[in-house]
């Protein structure tokens, strides 16, 4: 610890500059990733900056610029493997911007305000938040510090919040439509975080088709999921343990519960999919797609949802800000695969109802 | 902010205002992103605060306490779940402790050192590494600044960084010993990182037991699975692809490999697993499990791991140093599940051989 109450004095880039003979820009280029600099100069720089215990700090000159060049993607569960792809391609492509990536998770006591507050002590750059509920005084902090939040796979409704979203309705009529199609008359679906707008929507969607087929309500059971395999599993469970049929039909709204449930119904209840039960899920993880599952569901475009997150962070300050504060859903693609039989034709199931406006 | 002052002799507000010449709100005003401000009043206030060395609120006073309470962990790889398990593991404790997760995830164009030069910038309190080669440039660039570095599931040899680590190489013995008790003689590998302890430890431990039994070293094939589940399967193709039989057992030395190539043998194949072919991997992750899977495996004491690497980041300063410049590897435990038929008594294969002292 002595050697911290020498640093007071900060070493300068300046000073390693002197020592190896350089200007400070050189010294500069010489930390700045990409930078064109000859490999001996780099050398010799590194071995002056080792020796003067320098290393540049891009926090404190970030503060001058207000900005540090970290970006928090708070994350409300790994369980799910969607989050897991989505967080590996935000720090993919944030660190080609030069952009480091906090990440936190939230626990069972920490709220998406508690963890937006952590955050904001940083002096982050910008926030992607791909979890649950943020207060309006949370929005309200962050808009009045400038600094962007972005929503990824999630919305909140009559907020100027920006968010980037599969068209997760439009995504679960998908899904009724492919079971419809199929002879399904009886469905269950699994469900994710109750307050979170991506199930919502998908369940919604969902329920909306079916009803329009003229199947009523009381045909479609519902059970918590917990985001997670176990949860898909743990799903099938309570239905059965409710002395409830198994249904023609289970929608698990997120892939990696569709595939829990399928285990349970083929291990545990002797079920085979698709001849027994029926079963598709949501979002398109690669681990839905391998041999032992080869499940059907709609798959996200995570790639351009990436790619429209970035854009509206905005880094360069090259877009207008009237451009992001409008709710763009982006389609899903509906992924045929064997869980559920496909129609020799993609002729829809008959529509007894007009469809109500969806959102988005 | 007012009661940082006292804290210590700190630069604070009221000095730069004095010497800007401005009132203390002004100062506030300048460093807070969106304020309202002339831009030539924000320019003399930044000089005197450059002047000063002075920055504002927690980023700022963590520089004086030279910590940030950011614990950065570097990732390799999120292809396997293993090191999902663990990220989570971390964030959770950490935040526990009051401490935020920096996530790097390696990429193509980021190698390790030039990770922990970024990571440096921001006055990380401490690294925690779960990936390859770290120069030993590095390991001074961070001794010298007083920043521990933990290494997970991983050592240099030879090095003072403080390793956390399951023993490998025990493993690797356990599961040769698997495969030679249930009557295996021809053995394929599916191999992780080329320059990583850990894959290097577990190889090691499986050939040395093996060749103790008296199985020459031509009858152990082997195949690099990039640590991931598509690598794994793979694996199983370029064997096939290059004329050769199916051997006896299959070791991924990490599960997620061990999985793909099952799948491979089993659908690509038409192989029964362990009826053809056993297989067994490393690691004991939850999807390992599955009952697809139903993978024998050696479990990694993940808990255990990480509990004994956040103490050995000290945060609390109570541990002497001494404690933590020795390697500890810890045992591994083995899960008997379906892939490997289970001996009727656990009698070991006899031992042609007298084994070498193992590392760790």
């Amino acid at each position: 610890m002595g050697t911290m109450a020498k640093k007071s004095i900060r070493t300068t880039s300046f000073d390693v500059a002197a020592l190896a003979g350089v200007s400070q820009s050189a010294v500069s280029r010489a930390f700045t990733p990409g930078s064109s600099i000859k490999a001996t100069t780099r050398d010799k720089i590194l071995e002056a900056a080792r020796k003067l215990n320098y290393v540049p700090n891009s926090i404190a000159s970030s503060l001058t610029k207000n900005r540090s060049s970290i970006v928090a993607v708070i994350l409300g569960t790994l369980s799910n493997p969607f989050y897991v792809h989505t967080l590996h391609a935000f720090s993919q492509e944030l660190q080609k911007l030069g952009r480091q990536t906090l990440t936190l998770t939230l626990s069972d006591t920490m709220d998406t305000d508690e963890a937006i507050l952590k955050v904001l002590q940083y002096q982050v750059e910008a926030v992607i938040l791909t979890s649950a509920q943020l207060s309006t005084r949370m929005i309200n902090l962050c808009h009045d510090r400038g600094i962007p939040v972005v929503l990824f796979n999630r919305y909140i409704p009559h907020s100027d919040v920006y968010g980037v979203r599969c068209d997760n309705v439009s995504g679960g009529r998908m899904v009724a439509d492919a079971f419809l199609a199929a002879g399904a008359r009886s469905f269950m679906m699994i469900t994710g975080e109750a307050n979170g707008s991506t199930s919502q929507d998908r369940v919604r969607g969902f329920v909306e088709r079916v009803l329009e087929a003229g199947i009523p309500r009381s045909a479609i059971s519902s059970y918590p999921g917990l985001r997670s395999y176990e949860g898909g599993a743990a799903a099938v469970d309570m239905h059965v343990a409710a002395g409830h049929e198994i249904p023609d039909a289970i929608f698990g709204i997120a892939d990696v519960m569709a595939m829990g449930a399928m285990d349970a119904l083929r291990y545990r209840y002797g079920k085979r999919v698709p001849e027994d039960v029926m079963v598709a899920g949501f979002d398109g993880i690669p681990e839905g797609g391998r041999p032992p599952y080869q499940l059907t569901t709609v798959r996200q475009p995570v790639a351009e949802m990436v790619t429209e997150t970035l854009n509206l962070l905005n880094f360069d300050g090259a877009r207008e800000p009237e451009e992001l504060t409008r709710d763009r859903p982006i389609a899903g693609e509906m992924i045929w695969r064997a869980t559920v039989p496909r129609p020799a034709r993609a002729e829809p199931a008959p529509v007894a109802v007009a469809p109500e406006a969806s959102a988005g």
